[in-house]
């Protein structure tokens, strides 16, 4: 029988030169979050499957891979549709998990809990160039703190760790979910059709404030809404000016702790930064999630088109699992971007120890090969990588190769002419 | 809607204590087989059904998670079968996938090609205590080396390695599936049961001697046979003397590299070894898969029962997929299990830096809590954790707390008092 070669569609195979960086973007990751006080945690991949169809997803509970229920569970004459069928599925991200591990383990939690998971999500996405149906996040959350301590701490502490990783001259774009509803309701849009606008709102970058408006106009809001609303974005600089612009034009609309926590947060970061960024105000920032309450913001590379991470605070979502709301501030990191950006830019991985490669000759005795192994050991223990591989009739293409793999130093041993 | 609190059924959640342990041995376990040539790689969680499926994985093809199709592939009403439904599964262990991932890419692929590979596996075996559903691997393959060189040198990593974890007075037992069947046959057993013989000889560790030859004698076979069998594990020791026992007895039916190709390793690991183990010979030891084709070898710790990991020589697996056989022998160590011993010997991470709380009062205004965040990553950049924490009023609770979670300096801020 002949079996498939390929991996399954939409999932890739990882060679090691992509692993070496993966495992040094992981290690300062670990290391620079820690040291903020995060510990790590980890849930299992698979969950409940009505935890991960319980409208916390939004688009993303179209892309579940789900598993199908196994022993007597299963019954294939009498089901009828999928729910029939299925039991668990694979997680398709880190916050539905951390919530229910949170919910579930709160008692034994230290409060503020601060909690940092690396791992693996799945999509079932419609396969394309760069986006993979398996792909790792790196996420750090806060629960229990309801002041802007969280938000300020996460995006120091992930600035910190991307300037860490090299990156410079970023930005920081921020907005509030909370400023979003003022500037619809200013608009006089129907509060019903919050989400609706925001949608639109969100292909800002792609189609421009006057695409917006268009499409805004087409989606039967009133022109003068539409225009009253687009005026807003008018003169956005991503300076603290527009907020203050923005303030006095909406008044009343919006609740004075919404601007002075922007005003807390974004003037916090800017004096204590430790990386090359800026932070920006972005009135137009939506943020796909729904479960998001107050601050929301992400990450904007310039080497790269769209965002490389994002987060907010969701304060209403451990009151899903158990019946009493936490405040809760999350930021996470694109990092299959990220990694994709340092293997461009052709990164090298500072402080990598000597690799150097044993060429041993294959008629070489078992005693002299045990001799052999030792000083590979010895040399091991100076810091280098030492690898024992056979003579190869054609030492020069072999050598040639091991340099392309990383190899710089080499040292031969013939059977005839070992010295110990 | 309130959701469901518990992770599913037989996984488990880890705590950021065994994170950390699990953190510094995954570390350790790279670091140490890198230093050996090894290069890290990693393939997909879910496998084509058809691979998982295809009798490489014995019994664990029984304990396959699989996964829904998706979209229109779905078919309800004409599925007959789970093999209509499904069309995907989480891999059972890394070896298969590994396979595959060679076979896809051997052109690439330097000769011979040292993988290193630590990733999930899932089996939906019965829950039970300390056997969880999802589980890491940490596996070494190593594919185009036809000579022991192979098995020397992935004992010697991996042991090395475990002493590196501090792991001391351990075992490496060792056989080779062709001398299980050269004494089958010098038994007069049938060839054809030689499976059947193994699976029982296997039970050896629970049921003793006495139990291996009754079992064998009620499933129908010669008592003469079972006799001359057992008579060959009489004696035996763990040291190269029961092997010479063993080639004396078994004269031709032992083809001469088999016993030659033991002495080699034995005694190359044991003169050129780093950690605090010995080697020991056990002609009783079968290890489970059907895959293997010479030698095998298993970890033994005094701390534990049963098997720590092993591994051994699967040359005919590649054939599978390509067509040609490839050399190939891998260890895998049981990395749950290694981590569990660990936890229970309270292990502690050596070089960890120091862990200091700042505690900060509430009423703190901005402008100095801003000091007090530069001051917490100016002692970052020492090499210290910084957690920065609100005061609560019962200060002692909270440190204790605090101290608890490995905190062992406290700094103090208050607003009336901030000197900056």
């Amino acid at each position: 029988m002949t079996l498939i070669k390929k991996p399954v569609t939409g999932m890739k195979e990882i060679m090691p030169r992509e692993m070496e960086i993966r495992a040094y973007a992981q290690g300062i990751i670990r290391e620079t979050y820690e040291s903020f006080g995060f510990t790590s945690i980890e849930t299992p991949c698979l969950e409940d499957i009505n935890n991960l169809c319980s409208k916390q997803g939004g688009e993303n509970e179209k892309l579940i891979f789900k598993v199908l229920k196994r022993g007597e569970k299963l019954n294939l004459e009498t089901a009828k549709t999928e729910a029939d069928l299925t039991d668990m599925g694979l997680r398709y991200d880190l916050t539905v998990p951390l919530v229910r591990f949170y919910s579930n383990n709160a008692n034994e939690l230290p409060v503020p809990f601060k909690a940092l998971q690396m791992g693996n999500v799945w999509r079932a996405d419609r396969p394309q160039r760069g986006r993979y149906r398996q792909f790792m996040q790196c996420d750090i959350d806060m629960f229990g703190e309801a002041t802007n301590m969280a938000e300020i701490e996460l995006i120091l502490a992930t600035t910190t760790t991307l300037g860490k990783l090299n990156f410079k001259n970023f930005e920081i774009r921020i907005n509030d979910r909370r400023l979003l509803k003022a500037m619809s309701d200013y608009a006089g849009f129907d509060k019903d059709k919050f989400d609706e606008v925001c949608i639109i709102l969100d292909k800002l970058d792609k189609i421009g404030l006057e695409g917006v408006k268009e499409e805004l106009v087409k989606e039967g809001f009133a022109e003068t809404s539409v225009d009253r609303y687009c005026a807003l974005f008018d003169r956005a600089d991503g300076t603290l000016k527009t907020l203050d612009r923005l303030k006095e034009l909406l008044g009343e609309a919006l609740p004075a702790e919404v601007s002075a926590n922007l005003y807390e947060i974004i003037s916090s970061v800017e004096s204590v930064k430790e990386a090359d960024f800026k932070m920006v105000f972005d009135p137009t920032l939506v943020r796909g999630m729904g479960y998001y309450t107050g601050t929301i913001f992400e990450i904007a590379i310039p080497e790269f088109g769209g965002s490389c991470g994002g987060g907010g605070r969701y304060d209403k979502m451990v009151g899903n699992f158990t019946g009493t709301d936490v405040p809760a501030c999350g930021f996470s990191i694109g990092f299959e971007r990220i990694v994709l950006l340092l293997l461009e830019s052709n990164f090298q991985i500072p402080g990598k120890g000597v690799k150097c490669a044993y060429l041993v000759d294959k008629d070489m005795a078992k005693d002299l090969y045990a001799k052999i192994l030792k000083s590979a050991s010895e040399d091991r223990k100076t810091g280098k990588t030492v690898l024992v591989v056979k003579m190869n009739k054609n030492k020069k293409f072999q050598k040639e190769k091991l340099t392309a793999e990383g190899y710089t130093e080499f040292k031969e041993f013939y059977a005839d002419s070992y010295k110990g």
